[in-house]
């Protein structure tokens, strides 16, 4: 009998298809993944797994490369309840925190809306977590199953989120939501009343040479003064109050405003968690606002993320958030280009080709576009920018088959709104981030049951995969490489539940 | 002390660059790799491995995911000896073929030429096994170490492979170089009397039904008669011949000429290898040039690859290569737009988002463009193309986040000639299945010492990531993501040393 | 004293500027223009102008061009009463169709509308005639004085247009626009009660054979039988009836329905007017649609204008309009990029360079791209376009500076809704038809008080400003150059009033 | 009998192509054209042409437009003997320099050359003046003729321009070309001796303040010392050694250097003529080089050209060139970009659309990148370019035909080495330049036998279409429109041998 062949000219149904096809009870019920292993063991409180971190070291000598493989084993414990959690962004009033409300509202409410094209339902479509899967294994019939991120271990639905934050605009949500001119018309008149039970934002602190020279119209609603700890204290005071009134387990505190202008690093004011502590009781002028709101966080035990590509964590806060075992994640939000940028850069060198210049255009629709035009901040966008892909074009490329006349011009117009854009990103950063605060680890060795649980590093660098400039653990490289980004992130989300990563071998594909 | 901090601000190395950074002795000894491992055991003549496949099996019972991690060890042992290998090309004089040839001697002969932007220096820039690199481990100082593909296993070198091969075309080698329009003039000046040493190609067979009208008037060199089985025969005595004047171990057969028509799939004709050897002797007129050519190298115990997107391997081919353990390959060069269309898709699927369409114009510079005017041909380009990214497009993109006024515009330029982008890949597949027909495995079990070592599966889907759309093992699926293709060649090829695959998980960076 | 210089560094206001600002009266009181010469008489009922045509004959011989310069004077006779005038629309519920009546509904009734950008004011930006100027002179200080196209000389108003005609879906006029999904959602809710009240189209001809299969879903409109004669006097009856309930003195009958497929041009049956008329009574095959209308428009004495590309306008036609002396226009609107590739392709020319090509992307949106999946009316289409710029890439083009490397890729895309670039080239072909309709002629010469003053040629060539493939006089050569199809009409225009075109050589500014 | 009709859809010869096809002798036998008109006179030594300027003033009173013609004649004569011209460039060892001589060299020696695509042979394709034509009226047949436009008036022939001028960087001609990397190496190599016998610039003006820092390591050719005056003096020695040595008529300098800043306009400095000269005495510090090279030309009674965007024409230069008739024109060469969006721009408008944007990616290929990263340099540049688009971009644009999703993004890229479009520019305006120094003209009236004729006004506008920001007569506007730019010269041109502009109005296509 001869073979019936599948190739790539009758496969019945690609992979491709599969990742999307997600068995609908899953998206019902989340968490209902049972992994049957000795490496497994589920409690009331807990999901306890063993990993085993599998590596090797290379010793190069005389050009001789001897491998020896190693490994070690961890154990991950993930607490199993998710607490109620809030989002206090700063810059809640601009296009991207009000439009991340107005998205939270509208699915919350299940509010529809009329455009030319016909009624839209809202949904979370753009999210990582929600919308995006992850292969767990294969069925009885050896297809792949894939299930959602978030079905892998047990996170916040964003519907649940307590919302709130600051606003040097004192303009109230719904009208901030109106002058963002992001979301539908039909929908922003359906969404407005709800918008407008948010009320206006908190103060929030303004410090004029921190930031471009066109917010200063925009600055209504700033917290009075110039002291720079009583402004600490005000934060402070504003989160634990935001935490009591919506009984809050947890508070992610999120960067969303302008930019501000890189901070110079002072040796003895912003270098160490007791120079910065000093710094800000003197109202050191080097001090920014988003500095401020990170120790604020810090100190409240709450996590920070930054999604601005400024230096908010000076190395005085990333030592404050080691000393008090607190959170911290950034910088920029990593939104469409740049991933794109990453992906085209990393196919091209492992194509063994390296880039000249891979040119982006953005035609920027908010403000954002008017800050750039302001020169400091400016600088911190460049800079946030240019390591994503600039390292890469340091070479020559001599090519024997590039005569000069070749060139491949890759062009990527983005013409989406920058806010569409973004609040997926800051909500699977919010969501994720409490995800790590709940996971611990501690390392298998024949004392093991001695051992406590440690919390994860500070610097939650498996956020990466959502930011453009990722603060890493100092003394450890970056990774740039979105696909590793991801790698990373699918691989720490199983092995909390005790599966191993995919190889994508297939082997009895190769083999009789 | 204050932590230093090692944002992407400031990394004083991308782990991007290191990728680049090969150690040199690398490059100038190849297989300077010693893995010590018990998994891996060295003897003059072979190289063995010992690899574990996990994976998981999913039970989904009433919206509840039973995961049950599995293992299953197999023994990689792969031939230390590279023996003498050949290329022979179907179409050696087209535009492919001839920049092959010109490419392989200008490094052959180190042929430096002039442009005017100066001394340009031969290379094989744009091979991925001697241009990209794998990670095989970390050094002293924690950094990352990567090697050449090509170090990872003994390859033949593209310098040692002996040339030749059939065109429908009789114009010398170095003519059919000045016709293909390809290679700098200062180049092709000096390459040409090594070209000419190479004589004419043989006289190849030519089915006017098959190829587009255009190709009739280059048909000046063809195999007389209509006799299919003569036609066989006389190949078959080509490649002997071929393999004796070189004296090889290995000769690889791949079809580079133009685009076929579509062969239909006839019960009794083309369906079974017996059928398809009768319909041979029969001369029946559904069997295609490129038909007759896999054939007789299967008959010799040569591999094939399909360089060209028409359906060769009708499913008589197959059962044939499975019949005589000889390898095969295909379909179509997966060169720069559909690479890139692969990595767009799968990136955008990975971000939840699913492409409505993504756009590429190719500006096509050969002979393949006035093919693509022939209808029937067309169909052929047509199928191979659109199974990669149309796959992706079928489902609905509701969108809370995407009003339909926010598009995003993925546009893809690529002027590069054609034939400088398929080169490096032809040499890829041609090295890549040599090294193939040398690996054989067997499973671990209690019986292992009695089981034999057995060849791969004759239908090499591990060629994936070089191939528009790539045949695979019949009743499996084929994999069209690119980074998957990757990961399971990369997985493979370090498998065969003891080496695990990456998990890109860098625990150390997320703990204390 | 030194001079103040006024280079492109400092202009105060540039002359794009001064174009677009237009003396505000003008807008509010048409036809105000005087022209005080005596070239130009004015009487109640008409404005009446000499007109110089000036030209030169060439003498080609022995490499000696002989040059003599020509003059002939003419009388234009414009009747100064624009008369009540109706718009017939064959496939009036289609997209441009149901956007033309809603736009011209929105602009009657001064609808506003919100956007997520704000409120949005109804007007008719985007039609040439309104929206675009003409210089006719300077004022006193020696600036440019520009007024509208549509102040030039009396034209119907677009509010004042009796709206109605056929479509062979029967889908009211307010579902028609919901179903084009052309409008935003609340401009659409508020012009729907309007809309509503213009009713179903009248029933129109449908015969398969003409056009696409995916229409026949939507044709349940139809005139009943397959009797040619008839449906030519129902439609007859239809324009008497509407031109009768609405009082008009004018009716424009416009295709905009679906592109037909090409008619085939028969000796016997549609070459001549009279072969066509008994073509038509025995319900040739080969008669469509599209020419039944345009047949039917001649012989009630109105204009009928072809907004598709086919050839409705087959000899017979043409013979028939010179015969009833109506008019007729054509081919296929001249919607962006047909214009675009127009403008870049004269310009290249101009500039001394011969376009290989020009690529345009039309991602199309409408019912327009199913159509085009036909193959015979894409035939059609191809057709109409392919004259635009192709007759220009017919030459090499050798370049002395140009080796092959040097390439411009001019790429467009044009991401707009094409039935908002449709619907004002519908509108302004329909007042320039109308204007023509009013415009006699006569020659000067000693007895010309005995002469008659004469109607314009039929084939309304004046028009091609908006068209893609433009009818002209038997015999004479098409302009498809964008800037001479300007120049023509404004020059048309402004000898209408007595006025010379410009020559915009400033003389002044060259000379002390 | 039926009509044939003439449509787009068969057209046999478009008009496009004619204005391509160029009656064969004119190419031989320039100046071959003679009018026939009482307008026009010939003797040995001039061509005189009768001129009616016709115009209209334009009284605007209660918003009432009365419109009166207006008409005055004029005489313009030409000298029929084209003398021995020179072309001096500053920065003749540039980029565009050493291109422009190479070109001219290969042309003049005839040099053919090999690319991979085969045998290329020079020519002055990319010349306006040579590679394109104005109409001059029809043949017998009816059917346009066309001649070149180097062909209405004597100009003199590129191949004749003797070549010379300064550098800062004394590398030889040959080496200047190498070093550009511009033109194919095969070509190279051939023109090099030819190059090599131009020998080495002459030493030139070098005022850091004014020039990119880059700069500095290639000037090692400059004339010594910080005197000013003795720098004027200088280059005028140089301008009349140059035209004494090589017996010329006529010497055209022409800055064709790098970009230099803007200079400041200080009253009492550069402000008159006087005030300038003594500026110079004084060596002022904002007395530029370029200015000091402009105002050498013109006391050396040669015509400057200003290919850089800088002002180098402050108004005491304007004045001193009134002062001295002697003729200026500039600024910047208009490449590619800038006049293809000038003509879009102008398209747009002319549709009745205001654009928001022209998005142009320029790739810099030569020295001119590295000077734009330098501030005030930049400055200038960004002037010029914006003048040109920006002026239209000021108003709103309501449109009810768009909402705001609608975009019709144009991207041009043009991949074209800009010294490779920059040359034709260079030859294009040192011959018009010449050409407009031999026309004089005098106002025709009853006196008219008693009047001298007059040289044109020192700042020759006329060069405006090669120009991106035309300098013109102080008080008078700039004309941005590439089209009326063309429209004036042409009309120019045509009125120096009596010719009339063409109205395209082709009257007796539009009449029976």
């Amino acid at each position: 009998m001869a073979p019936t062949i599948s190739s790539g000219l009758n496969t019945p149904e690609s992979e491709l298809e599969s990742i999307l096809t997600i068995h609908p009870t899953a998206l019902r019920r989340p968490n209902a993944i049972l992994v049957q292993s000795v490496n497994t063991r589920y409690t009331q409180d807990h999901i306890t797994a063993t990993f085993h971190n599998r590596g090797a070291t290379v010793d190069v000598s005389h050009g001789q490369f001897t491998v020896t493989p190693t490994i070690q084993s961890y154990e991950f414990q993930t607490q199993r309840t998710v607490g109620k959690t809030g989002l206090m962004m700063i810059g809640v009033g601009g296009n991207n925190g009000s439009t991340l409300c107005a998205t939270i509202l509208a699915n919350r409410h299940n509010i529809t809306w009329h455009t030319k094209s016909g009624i839209q339902h809202p949904n979370y479509i753009g999210s990582v977590l929600r919308a995006s899967t992850v292969r767990i294994g294969t069925d009885g019939t050896g297809k792949d199953v894939h299930v959602p991120i978030s079905d892998i271990l047990p996170m916040v639905h964003p519907n649940d989120l307590a919302l709130g934050g600051w606003d040097i605009s004192g303009v109230s949500m719904d009208k901030a939501m109106e002058r963002a001119k992001v979301l539908d018309y039909d929908l922003q008149r359906q969404v407005a009343p709800h918008m407008a039970l948010l009320g206006k934002p908190l103060p929030s602190i303004y410090y004029p040479d921190f930031i471009a020279a066109n917010q200063e119209a925009r600055a209504d609603n700033v917290i009075a003064g110039t002291d720079k700890q009583a402004h600490l204290e005000h934060i402070r005071a504003d989160i634990r109050k935001f935490r009591e009134d919506n009984s809050l387990d947890r508070c992610v505190v999120f960067w969303t405003a302008n930019t501000e202008r890189y901070s110079n690093i002072i040796p003895g004011v912003n270098d160490t968690a007791d120079n910065l502590l000093a710094a800000i009781k003197e109202s050191h002028s080097e001090v920014s606002p988003s500095t401020l709101f990170a120790v604020a966080a810090i100190l409240e035990g709450e996590p920070f993320v930054n999604g601005a590509p400024q230096n908010t964590f000076v190395p005085g806060v990333i030592e404050l958030a080691e000393r008090h075992q607190s959170f911290i994640g950034g910088d920029d939000l990593k939104s469409g280009q740049t991933k794109l940028k990453s992906v085209l850069a990393e196919f091209l060198v492992n194509a063994g080709i390296k880039p000249l210049s891979i040119a982006s255009y953005n035609h920027l629709g908010n403000n954002d576009g008017h800050n750039l035009s302001a020169e400091p901040q400016f600088k911190s966008k460049e800079i946030s920018k240019s390591s994503v892909v600039d390292d890469m074009a340091k070479g020559e490329h001599p090519g024997p088959h590039r005569g000069d006349q070749n060139t491949s011009t890759i062009n990527i117009f983005n013409e989406c709104e920058d806010s569409l854009l973004a609040t997926p990103l800051i909500l699977d950063l919010a969501i994720l981030t409490e995800l790590l605060t709940r996971i611990k680890y501690r390392k298998v060795s024949a004392e093991i049951h001695k051992q406590e649980f440690a919390p994860l590093y500070p610097v939650l660098s498996l956020l990466s995969y959502m930011l453009k400039a990722p603060l890493v653990k100092p003394g450890t490289e970056v990774v740039n490489s979105l696909n590793r980004q991801r790698n990373a992130l699918e691989t720490f989300l199983k092995a909390c539940i005790g599966l191993e990563s995919n190889t994508d071998l297939l082997l009895e594909t190769r083999i009789w």
